[in-house]
C-alpha cells in the first residue's frame, strides 16, 4: 500500500453508515490525488533527496527523516553545499539543537559558535549572497497549470515544478510551509552555508521567505522531529548536551543503498489543478461552507513512495 | 520573570557582539509587547479558563493545558456546554484519542462511538445549529484598533477584543490558527456539544473556519499537546488504548486552586497595533526584506501570565 505523505484532511471519523447505501462519494482532496494516472507523477531523484538518520529513539527504533531538496532554480548553492556536506559525512555526530514550538526544529553543530571547538567546514563551499533568496521570474514556471493565489506576503502565490512560491512580480522565491527545510544562519549579511538546517514545525513563518533560504522539505519521518520534546532554553535551544538527538548520518540518496523510491505529483497536471481547487472549495457530508479560496501552504503537493 | 506565551519569533542566537557598542537595538515584536504598559493587558476571568490536566509524563510531572475559552460573541453554546461539562467532571477519566501530524490533537471519549459504552452526556447540553458558526458582523468589534488584513479565505482577517477572526463583510467568524480549540463533531448537521475537542498543532487548517466552532486557544502547556507520539492509526487516531494519554481531569478556572492568572493584550491598544505592524514590516540586523504583510495567524495575540 502506498504511504501518502499528505497532510491530514479530514477531521472526524466518518462512519461508513454516513454515506448510506446509495450516496454517492464526494470527490475529496485525497480522492483526487488517489485517482491520479501514474503520467500525472514526477519521480525524484535519488540524488536530490538528503536522508537523514537520527540516533533510535526509546523504541530502538532508527528514525529516518527523508528530505527533498529543491529544484534547480532555487537555492542551488546551498543545496551544492549540503551535498558536499553529506558527501563528506560532515553532518555524522552532530546533532538536533533546539525545538522550538510552533516554529523550527533546527540542527547542526553544537559548537558551532565556539572557534575552538566548531567542527571545521570542508574546502569548496560556495558562498552565497542576499540576492540569492530570490530569483528573477522569468527563470521560473510559476503560475504554469494552476492560477496564482492571494497571498498577504506577496503580489501572488503558486506552484513552480512542484514547489510553493511566491512573487513580487519580478523574482520568485520559495516559501516556508509546514515541514520546509531551511539554512541557518547568522545576522545578514551572512547567508549560511548548509550546515545549520531547520525545518518548520508550526504555523508558515512566511516572515522568513527573502530572509532566509529555503533548500527543501521534508518528505517522510516529520514526527521524527514534530513530535520532539521542546528545548527548554531561550527559542527552543536544548539546555543540556544530552538532550539533543545525535544526528548519525546524512547522507543524499545516491548513497543510500536500499534507499525507497519517491514520486511527486506535478503541479502542472490535471489532477493537481482539481485538486488544488477541492482543497479551496470543500462541499461534501463533512463541509458545509466551501472557504472559496486557499493558502499556498495549505495546498501540500502531495508526495508518496513510488511503487516499488 | 513573566512567562511570555508568544511564539518564537527569532530564528537564530544573535550574539551580542553582533549589535556593536553604539548600535541602538532594533524594535522587536517581543520587544514592543515587552514594553507595552499594564493599562494595555486585560485580565483574563478564571471562569474563562478551561484547564485541563493530563496523566504525566515519564518524567512524572503533570501536565497541565491551559485554554482560553472565546469571548462573548462566538460560539457561547458550545462554550456554555464546555462548561457544564467540566462543572460535572465529565472530562475525567477520558483520553487523548488522536494525534494527526500538520493537523490535530483530539480528545474526548474513546468510546463515543459506541452506543453501548459511549459516557452519558449530562442533560441540559446546549443543542447548536450551523449558523452558530459565524456571527453578524454588527455584533463584533472587528476592524477596531488595527487594520482588516487580506485573507485568502475571507474579505478581511483582523482582531476583535483579543480573538483573530474573519469575515465575508455580513458575519464574522473566530479563525483557526496554530493552538485553537475547536468542536469535534460527526457529519452535518451534527454540531457537537463540546464533549469532543482538538487543538490545533500544525500550519492554520482555514478550511474548518465556519465548519465547526472554535470555542479558544491553548495559552500554556501547548507542548503537552504538540509533542504527542503521533497516532499511527487513520488519520492519527492512536491504534491502542495504551497510547492514549489519560485525561485526570478538566475544570473551569475558578474551580482551580491557586491558579495562575492571565492577561492578554488588548488588540484596540496602540502596543497591539505597533506589534502587528511590526510583523508584518521586520527589518533589524537579521531581517532584511521585510514582508510589507501578515497573516492573521502569524499575529499571535500575546497571552501571559499576570504578576501575581
Amino acid at each position: 500500500m502506498r504511504k501518502y505523505l499528505l497532510a491530514g484532511i479530514a477531521a472526524l471519523i466518518l462512519p461508513a453508515s454516513a454515506f448510506g447505501r446509495d450516496a454517492e462519494v464526494p470527490a475529496t482532496p485525497n480522492g483526487i490525488v488517489d485517482a491520479a494516472p501514474a503520467a500525472d507523477w514526477i519521480a525524484i531523484a535519488p540524488r536530490d533527496l538528503l536522508v537523514m538518520d537520527l540516533a533510535p529513539g526509546s523504541s530502538g527504533i532508527a528514525r529516518r527523516v527523508v528530505i527533498q531538496l529543491v529544484g534547480a532554480t532555487y537555492a542551488q548553492g546551498w543545496v551544492s553545499n549540503i551535498r558536499t556536506l553529506a558527501a563528506q559525512h560532515w553532518y555524522d555526530g552532530l546533532a538536533i539543537v533546539r525545538t522550538q514550538d510552533n516554529y523550527v526544529v533546527q540542527w547542526g553543530d553544537p559548537d558551532g559558535e565556539n572557534r575552538q571547538k566548531a567542527k571545521p567546514l570542508p574546502e569548496g563551499l560556495r558562498i552565497m549572497t542576499e540576492g540569492d533568496y530570490a530569483v528573477p521570474a522569468a527563470a521560473t514556471d510559476i503560475g504554469k497549470g494552476t492560477r496564482l493565489l492571494a497571498d498577504a506576503y506577496a503580489s501572488g502565490a503558486g506552484f513552480d515544478r512542484g514547489w510553493p512560491v511566491a512573487s513580487d512580480g519580478s523574482s520568485v522565491w520559495p516559501v516556508h510551509c509546514y515541514g520546509s527545510v531551511g539554512v541557518g544562519r547568522n545576522l545578514s549579511p551572512d547567508t549560511g552555508t548548509g550546515g545549520e538546517l531547520y525545518a518548520v514545525i508550526g504555523q508558515a513563518p512566511r516572515q522568513l521567505d527573502r530572509n532566509i533560504a529555503v533548500v527543501g522539505r521534508v518528505i517522510e519521518g516529520m514526527e521524527y522531529l514534530s513530535a520532539l520534546p521542546r528545548g527548554t532554553g531561550p527559542m527552543g535551544f536544548y539546555a543540556t548536551p544530552q538532550e539533543r538527538t545525535p544526528i548519525v548520518s546524512a547522507r543524499t540518496g545516491e548513497a543510500v543503498t536500499d534507499l525507497a523510491r519517491y514520486e511527486y505529483l506535478s503541479t502542472t497536471s490535471a489532477s493537481f489543478a482539481a485538486y488544488l481547487d477541492k482543497r479551496a472549495n470543500r462541499r461534501d457530508a463533512f463541509y458545509i461552507h466551501p472557504a472559496g479560496g486557499v493558502d499556498v501552504c495549505n495546498v501540500p503537493v502531495p508526495v508518496r513512495r513510488a511503487a516499488q
